[in-house]
């Protein structure tokens, strides 16, 4: 059971102590090695996701990464920004489903900026294409054509999906919407753009294969409508790469505690790369403030999808809702009546209720 | 001052009935002349956007819409649909410029889904490109091609700005920042769409001519985020056309009630097409339900962006307050308490008030 360790930037060294830490006292013969992702691979290298860390990640295991990014790599050339690294490993790896829970957690409904009666028990899991779609369609840029007479600057990307991209990410979906609250809605804009179209063509035609499972569609306008009017009426979403951006971001928030959400993005093996649904933070990085459940919860997707370790996951699952039982709280989920702690004390507290 | 009116599909009629009332009383020399657009355009003539509107529509000054679309056309081939009306009359008007409000009235703060003191007071304006970007893009399609190495459908299509565009709806949203809070908000995806790394690189370049105005950026996944967490910290968004209907169904929902929200479709010269931000919702069409307030609405914008006829605005929009605070409702906005009623007894109210 070999993990590739990718700290990252900002906040994500911190957050990383704290998962090893607690993978550590698990005691199940994981192998551990650390390498660089994002802008400490950058500076190191110049490179965002380098030839040593390809060469781990590939053959690792699993992935577990804290964050990457932060404004002091934002001016630098596209090829050379964090992100980059973040896109170059999920297209080398094949890492094409992401996994996005929103939960909110009993104890932190207060967090939301929803009423409780429309957040409470929340508990939608998105799916998301991740290496296809406009993010890595081809042709793309920027150039000067003539436009109506005159010379100027053209911006474009492309939306594409084959058949094989569709049927393998709407599998993840179907099965994972059979293990849970067997429904499944699938999100689009059919009625603007082909691309979608086939999407919801070939999701029609795979229904027939998971007669349990009820589909329906929904366009993404409506859908980013619907999460906040009514988020209780989804159990699993799926949908590509550009719409489960912005619509994962939309559901993790209506928890208010994205720093409670961890994600996961597999291949076809369930080799996979773990992470936090929320970013690097710069403004807080070093200071002992930031919330490491995000990643300790990752780390436990991780037992659970790549290393079929269900009763260790569990565990890890059950030291935190203990510890936010016992009312420990970092600062991004505090309120007055809790126990506020930093990043480290979090991570003592989980290794605590262990 | 000539309108073209075209009711549409499903409560279009019996909402628009009620604006076409409203603007009668105002005693304006308006010119009314009826089209057919959407579904019910296909029933009669196959054509969603039939020459004879194409034409009326063309020689108005301004074009008043309800909504379009229904089940009943959803299965008919893509160029005959509805919105392929809609789409139709907004491209070759030329009404690049959407705007969209997303104003909470005070009397209607409980019908929010988000805690009255994240959204009490909010008055964001979403200024949405709407004659580009993906949903014109060519190429665009279906076919069948070897990925792979076996022969399977591909959909794709194309995101694609030129300078011109984006420059002439950042001026759009500059001048109405000016006009407001000052604050404008340009949202893009720059760190994956080269796109939209155009859209932010003419962005920074005009902001030089608007030195009162304070630009920032965001990306899409946080923009949907934001305005879930914090909504008020908007005054002016601006995007392009796909960001912008995802973001400004997002948007007008954080009110709970866009039965309320008008919207306005203009050209360079203030020709405009206006019409109410929600649907047609044909399971409640002729049954006297439907909330004819964003329709009236609408045609108070049309009154001040088209006509200039900013006072006659006002007295419809201060009718339209009124009667809110008389506690009139339909039943979208009703809540114990207040007095429920069907729309056409919405527009009596109205009348009296004005
Ligand atoms: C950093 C960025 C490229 C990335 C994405 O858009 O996929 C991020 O927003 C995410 O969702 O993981
Ligand atoms: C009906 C549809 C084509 C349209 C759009 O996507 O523009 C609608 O959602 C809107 O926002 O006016």
């Amino acid at each position: 059971m070999k993990i590739c360790v990718l700290p990252g930037d900002g906040i994500g060294p911190e957050i990383m102590a704290q998962a090893v830490r607690v993978l550590d006292a698990l005691d199940l013969k994981l192998e551990m090695e650390e390498a660089l992702l994002g802008g400490c691979a950058v500076d190191a290298t110049g490179n965002p996701y380098p030839e040593a860390t390809r060469k781990l990640a590939r053959a690792a295991d699993a992935v577990l990464l804290g964050a990457v990014g932060g404004p002091k790599w934002d001016a630098l050339p596209r090829e050379q920004r964090p992100e980059r690294g973040l896109l170059g490993i999920r297209k080398d790896l094949n890492l094409f489903a992401n996994l996005r829970p929103a939960i909110l957690y009993p104890e932190l409904a207060n967090a939301s900026s929803l009423k409780p009666e429309i957040v409470a028990g929340l508990d939608i899991l998105i799916v998301r294409e991740l290496t296809g779609d406009i993010y890595f369609g081809q042709p793309r840029g920027i150039e000067t054509r003539e436009v109506e007479g005159t010379p100027q600057r053209v911006g474009w990307n492309t939306m594409i999906y084959a058949e094989y991209e569709i049927r393998r990410i709407l599998k993840v979906a179907f099965e994972a919407a059979q293990k849970r609250g067997k429904k499944l809605c699938s999100v689009d804009k059919m009625n603007v753009l082909e691309c979608t179209q086939l999407w919801r063509d070939i999701a029609d035609e795979m229904a027939n294969d998971y007669p349990e499972v009820e589909l329906s569609h929904m366009l993404v306008d409506n859908a980013a409508m619907q999460l906040v009017r009514a988020p209780k009426q989804f159990d699993v979403m799926v949908t590509g790469n550009m719409f489960g951006d912005i619509l994962s971001d939309e559901a993790s928030m209506l928890t208010g505690s994205i720093g409670m959400l961890p994600s996961a993005s597999l291949d076809a093996d369930n080799k996979g790369l773990y992470e936090p649904s929320h970013g690097s933070a710069p403004d807080i990085a070093g200071k002992n403030l930031a919330n490491p459940l995000a990643t300790i919860l990752s780390a436990a997707m991780m037992l659970r999808y790549t290393f079929n370790q269900e009763a260790a996951a569990q565990r890890v699952e059950n030291a935190v809702k203990k510890v936010l039982a016992q009312g420990y709280r970092t600062g991004d989920i505090f309120e007055p009546g809790t126990n506020k702690v930093g990043t480290r004390e979090m991570g003592d507290a989980v290794l605590a209720a262990l």
